[in-house]
């Protein structure tokens, strides 16, 4: 696991050359931003991770073909409220047409912009207001284009953090949507980071997917993985600090874990805000055989529907945990798993513990709840983060297309 | 797949030779028979599958051991309300105390008296009403043990058939309880078939789990699996008809026939009366590359939180098909993949087609919605069952324990 401890969360704020825009185009039904654009002043080495659905959206196909010709994009323009995806030849053109349209407006090459679209699976992007909503971008500061992305998210999800590199200071700022059709396999929803820092573009690559493994890749809202998931990350260099070229730098290993803690906070925001979510569950897994089949311990627990409605009834219905611990792959002591909730210890030796059912039961309306497992075999760890399973997921699922 | 056009379903009525009861012994807090037992008058050819998960519960590895001493049985003793699972070395005495106490009672062998409890993890058989209760057990010919095994279960899931067989009437009969952890990967809850057929043990042990693994194994209701899951056969042979010793005898063929439509009711019911559930949902995928891989997709898409929770909203949203179809690992020919709900074709070669929405969504008001995929990549076949996600099914797993 990555060490986070030498870094910390902080306010909100760009990188050094970055801008960004959000604003209301009309795409979908809702009274919301949904078309937006983020923009470096200078080419940024760039790295993505892209779902594993077969049915990979027009819009996820263009950015990673565009980023994998030599790891440089400047702009990324994005609209939620139509996914552009299963959409054939027609919706392939659209994401190119929009993609020319961005770097003829900003005077740019194509293959340094990036498109990403999130929302309905099947329907055409209305191209007349792609068009017009290109024109009417300009430069802010703000943080508008987080809120663009947002489909039946609750609020924006930002993390900011500032770390000192080369006597720099540099800044790594990440924004993401998610909520619900949230279970990556290999990237997830949308997330972007921006920093200042400069790194190589194939080092950047590196480092993004071994993190987002052990942060995006760990949160599950409901099981299934989107046509259009997709982690950029752009780092135009402004901070001026050394650019990494090498694990090996003196500053990599503060960058790693500025860019993990950025990921992970994203994608602990992504779990709580999943979509009917009155909590986060985190689960934390000791005692693994190997740190994977910790980390799939752990994603099978805050992924079973029945933990997460039990969580969501405050119900301290340990035997449902252990009854998910014994479904997966993992290698497992029968007779030897321990099993916390809150800190309140309700199985020992895989042998349930006499404890006060109301004290646990209170403790679980908290906005966060905390399952601790140590599987007893080995000394490897795991950890992922869900939500519970409410009335509202339901209602938001039944009734999302009309 | 097992042609069973042959054979129809009939009203309930146990085989020759069987008796039962339920009665209720107070187990658990509801108002409800609780306790019962399955007899054959004398000891019958036995088969059994049993859960995968690896916390086994007592009951399920004490019947399995028992028959697979050499596969004969002649009574099961079962409760609801209380698992006896993950509750150690107690828990396997208590099972032991049991099959014990049974065996006392009806003058026969230990090793041909099975054991089964479903209910809450982690709570001990309360010995002294398992006591009380065996006592109070009698003959009868109603149908109250298929109502004792019942938990949230709306009501008792039961399956009739009759063949001939060498000029005889042969009488296969089921009942399973269900409802909510069900996603069985091997066997699955609590499932008992009844047959006066004979029928050698190892051959009725091969047929019963071939035919599982395409009936009780393609439902889901939740995606978890239960440490209880188990399904029981025995064929005492008391029709008198010739007994079945290989799979080439003449009347193998409309055995299996008949097993496996009472498997597959069995399993239908199940799904339909699936924890909060308002329908049954079937998926048939042909052009599969193979029956397997067929049988992946379909479970796939019928166990899809998103997909669940839009048939439940009547939400005609095929995109969450096609994503769910585009995460699984089978061959799928990703231009070329058609699907139709109730026969209203929505897409083809991938793309949406233009469809009344109105009519669709009214059509999915039923109490089955049929969903129909074609992969085009080869000639096999699957068929999987589950039901919608609904907000009782929150309301009963966020509350089930206290």
């Amino acid at each position: 696991m990555i060490k986070t401890d030498e870094v910390t969360l902080t306010n909100f704020q760009w990188p050094t050359g970055y801008y960004n825009d959000g604003i209301e185009m009309g795409l979908g039904v809702s009274d919301k931003l949904d078309f937006g654009y983020l923009v470096s002043e200078v080419p940024a080495s760039a790295a993505g991770t892209y779902t594993t659905n077969k049915f990979q959206a027009a819009p996820t196909k263009l950015t990673k073909n565009t980023i994998n010709q030599d790891h440089q994009l400047q702009a990324v323009v994005m609209n939620s409220a139509c996914a552009n995806s299963c959409t054939g030849k027609q919706g392939e053109q659209n994401a190119l047409t929009e993609q020319k349209l961005m770097s003829e407006k900003l005077g740019i090459d194509l293959n340094l912009v990036g498109v990403a679209s999130t929302g309905l699976i099947g329907a055409q992007l209305p191209m007349d207001k792609v068009t017009a909503g290109i024109e009417k971008l300009s430069p802010h500061h703000d943080d508008n284009v987080t809120k663009a992305v947002m489909t039946t998210d609750k609020k924006p999800k930002q993390a900011c953090v500032q770390i000192k590199m080369g006597g720099k200071t540099v800044t790594i700022t990440g924004f993401a949507k998610g909520s619900g059709m949230i279970h990556p396999k290999m990237a997830t929803m949308l997330g972007f980071v921006t920093t200042d820092a400069g790194i190589d573009g194939e080092l950047l690559q590196q480092t993004l997917s071994q993190n987002v493994d052990t942060t995006f890749n760990q949160i599950t809202v409901d099981g299934d993985t989107s046509t259009n998931d997709m982690v950029v990350v752009m780092a135009n260099g402004m901070a001026g600090a050394p650019k990494l070229a090498s694990t090996d730098d003196a500053d990599f290993s503060i960058f790693q874990a500025g860019l993990h803690l950025v990921l992970q906070e994203l994608a602990k925001q992504i779990a709580a805000d999943g979509e009917g979510a009155t909590k986060l569950v985190e689960c934390n897994v000791e005692g693994a055989f190997s740190d994977l089949e910790g980390q799939e311990v752990a994603k099978a627990i805050v992924g079973s529907n029945l933990v997460k409605a039990a969580i969501f009834g405050q119900d301290p219905n340990w035997g449902r945990i252990i009854s998910t611990i014994g479904m997966t792959n993992a290698h497992v002591d029968i007779e030897h798993v321990d099993i916390e909730v809150n800190g309140i210890k309700m199985v020992e030796d895989s042998l349930g513990l006499p404890f006060d059912q109301q004290a646990a039961s209170d403790s679980m309306g908290a906005n966060k709840v905390v399952i601790d497992v140590n599987l007893h075999v080995g000394s490897a760890s795991g950890q992922a983060w869900g939500c519970d399973l409410t009335y509202n997921y339901v209602k938001i699922n039944a009734s999302y297309h009309t």
